[in-house]
């Protein structure tokens, strides 16, 4: 497989505390790969998670998620992982993520892949809430 | 919601480490929650997974999930955690599993449903292999 | 070695997410077994950590640590951990916790032994504050 | 504080899945800041993990480890984790590693600072073994 050119991707080497006994990494922690890559993207879209939940009070939450797993990543490779936007809703955000593996030059392998349904909701009271608008016009004319 | 009788359960606290800055428990945390029931769920049926690693040469692995979430669990209550076998395969054995707290008396509130579907492979090449027979017959007739 | 009479105790099987590809318990996991420890044994005592944040707004942060580990924690073992009030000050309170395995009939292993320095701090602004008094009296008498 | 010149260093942003209900970073995942920065410093003087333990049949384990937590660090900041060789032994490396924050323009705050001990164990009986050679004299002789 390859990724497409403009797709949103950031690097993780592995580490000892990602993987199992099984010998490679943990199928909760590709959770903690696809949040960290989630929260890259919207930073580099110029929205801050803190921010937002201190000045704007929305948090966004997992309504929802699906992960197929292809293939096991193995201790210390440096995985690409990607973020990209399925669906944007009034008060909902889905993306689509894969992550992949460099085995060889020229030879990508495709590990695990994706769906995260995030929801806006309120910091306190965890009540829907809309997303700003801001987001939502950015997030809804990318590619 | 109840929980149907002869539902195989386990009880879980929350902790500050399941629990992330929303204030709640981590979505990824569901999943070792769920794992933890489904190794519970498999040592009553008699069989231990690090023995079936050693002397069977097969793991479990988790080849897809999807996990929905309804509400948040909250710091330091005591949840319900419930682990059905769904449907075994030759080398497959997919579960249904809740996550479930009971907020007042005779009320019980359920967080999140996944079902978690495994596969056996070999330890160490990470190919494909039957699951004992054992496993798949004593599952097979489970109610 | 034995564990003293009387001392408090939670048990806790080993399962993958605790693991890592050395094949055993992950060094930074017997954190999360002693933090469990430590809420139960605060929580038999009468005080607890949700309401303590909520209603008292005094959270306890761990200040400072030492483990100390002799050996590794197998897959699916079933471990003890301890839980033992070391000292007790105005906004600190220190444990001394053991993770102890028994590896045959009448035979303990001690794995790791860990000192948690707690301190007690306000949930907004992460100043000391001052531990309730009922806590402190009531730890502070322990035998 | 600063951080001397030459110090071998790893930024990470501060994601969701590293904090706790507490608001701010748990204690445990600070240990996995560091291990992720001693396994880059490894890797940047020419030592890969997964090939010592695959190649060499040597594996570094955490053998006891100290930390001091001064400042609590915050979701969404990138923080600086250090790692410096504090003493290298025939079956031993131990490492002070810092956590730090830039929370201005010139000022870095020290949030954490830890002192791991490693030890040199064969992969399959955890039994003590010898560094590799080429480890012990580079880690030796950095300044």
């Amino acid at each position: 497989m390859s990724v497409p050119q403009g797709t949103f991707t950031v690097r993780q080497r592995v580490y000892y505390h990602h993987t199992d006994a099984g010998g490679v990494v943990y199928h909760g922690t590709y959770l903690d790969f696809m949040e960290a890559a989630r929260t890259e993207f919207l930073q580099v879209h110029g929205f801050d998670l803190a921010e937002l939940a201190a000045r704007d009070a929305v948090i966004f939450i997992v309504r929802g998620l699906r992960v197929d797993y292809a293939r096991p990543a193995r201790l210390n490779e440096v995985l690409t992982i990607t973020a990209e936007v399925a669906k944007v809703g009034f008060a909902s955000l889905d993306f689509i993520q894969r992550v992949i593996a460099a085995r060889s030059d020229d030879e990508q392998v495709l590990l695990a892949t994706g769906r995260i349904e995030l929801g806006c909701v309120h910091p306190a009271s965890f009540k829907p809430v809309r997303m700003p608008a801001a987001i939502r016009t950015k997030l809804g004319l990318l590619p």
